[in-house]
């Protein structure tokens, strides 16, 4: 029985290629966009608002902070709960991969674990986005900078440990220099 | 033809035994404690100095100042030349397992270096401090504590960067979670 792997990656680094990819050698599904539709069915949000919020700090802390109600209650909220339940639910069915949404966290009571972390080099990682995702070539290293730094103040502020931090991690693989495919097949092999 | 592996590793997480083991897996000696006696020999000065100094803060950050001639010359200065020279000379030898005593920062500039991080909760690491190396039962969590503060000052002081910050490293493994085998299995694999 495959363990349950969750994959939190810096933006550019291909994790998600990567963790599709295992989940492909393990032969378990493999959710990302997936989890997005699931919770916004779950909250009630619509799927734009899920997609923006559910990994990233928006438009920084005040945003997040911001649209609460008298109880101190706020849509951020409705969010994380739908966000913890959905992945939860996920993992009880079995064996699978799941790409960030601190998956890492919500799961980390579960003993059948294999926590990943994927990085690389600000160089490959911008040549990765202008050459795959089709991004703008303008200021990549910018954007990256953007990204990561959303990600990291949201896995902060929902899980109060330190983003990146390698003791939150089993396994943390240099994409740029070990090349996705290796990747892959550590953690599928890893997971087994 | 294997790559140069380098072995940074939080005391007591069994980094040195993984790195032996990858090397034998990979037909390559291991340099650990023969740095050591290549770096006393190199530098002049005695073994237990050596052995001391070329890894911890030993004293503190007083210790590594103090000593200083006219110059700003200091005994720290010989030792941080010869364990320069040692290391670079043992890689231009070929493929080979290096532990500890900042040969990822050395030897940064190669391309066929493989820098591998093992860490483990401080769990893991006080039981095999206690078991394995047969340190004092007391207070195995105290002496991890300061173990780790000295190896990462040092780190730090030496080559300006963060000791076990992942970016620095191409693979980084729980050992506590992943166990040995694993861990050398998974080196072996991506430095051939």
């Amino acid at each position: 029985m495959s363990k349950i792997v969750t994959i939190s990656r810096e933006f550019g680094s291909g994790g998600r290629t990567i963790g599709r990819m295992a989940a492909e050698k393990l032969g378990v599904p493999c959710y990302d966009q997936e989890l997005i539709d699931k919770i916004a069915e779950e909250s009630g949000l619509i799927r734009a608002y899920v997609e923006e919020n559910s990994e990233n700090v928006a438009g920084g802390w005040l945003s997040f902070t911001a649209g609460r109600d008298f109880y101190g209650h706020s849509l951020q909220d409705d969010l994380t709960r739908a966000q913890t339940k959905v992945i939860r639910e996920i993992a009880e069915k079995g064996p699978c991969v799941l790409i960030g949404r601190c998956a890492d966290y919500i799961l980390d009571d579960r003993e059948d674990l294999l926590k990943v972390f994927i990085h690389a080099s600000m160089e490959k990682r911008a040549e990765r986005i202008v050459h795959q995702y089709g991004e703008r070539a303008e200021d990549p290293f910018q954007r990256l900078k953007d990204k990561d730094k959303k990600r990291k103040a949201y896995y902060q502020l929902y899980t109060d440990r330190r983003w990146g931090d390698l003791n939150n991690y089993h396994l943390a693989l240099d994409s740029g220099v070990l090349g996705l495919e290796a990747c892959a097949d550590i953690i599928a092999q890893l997971a087994r």
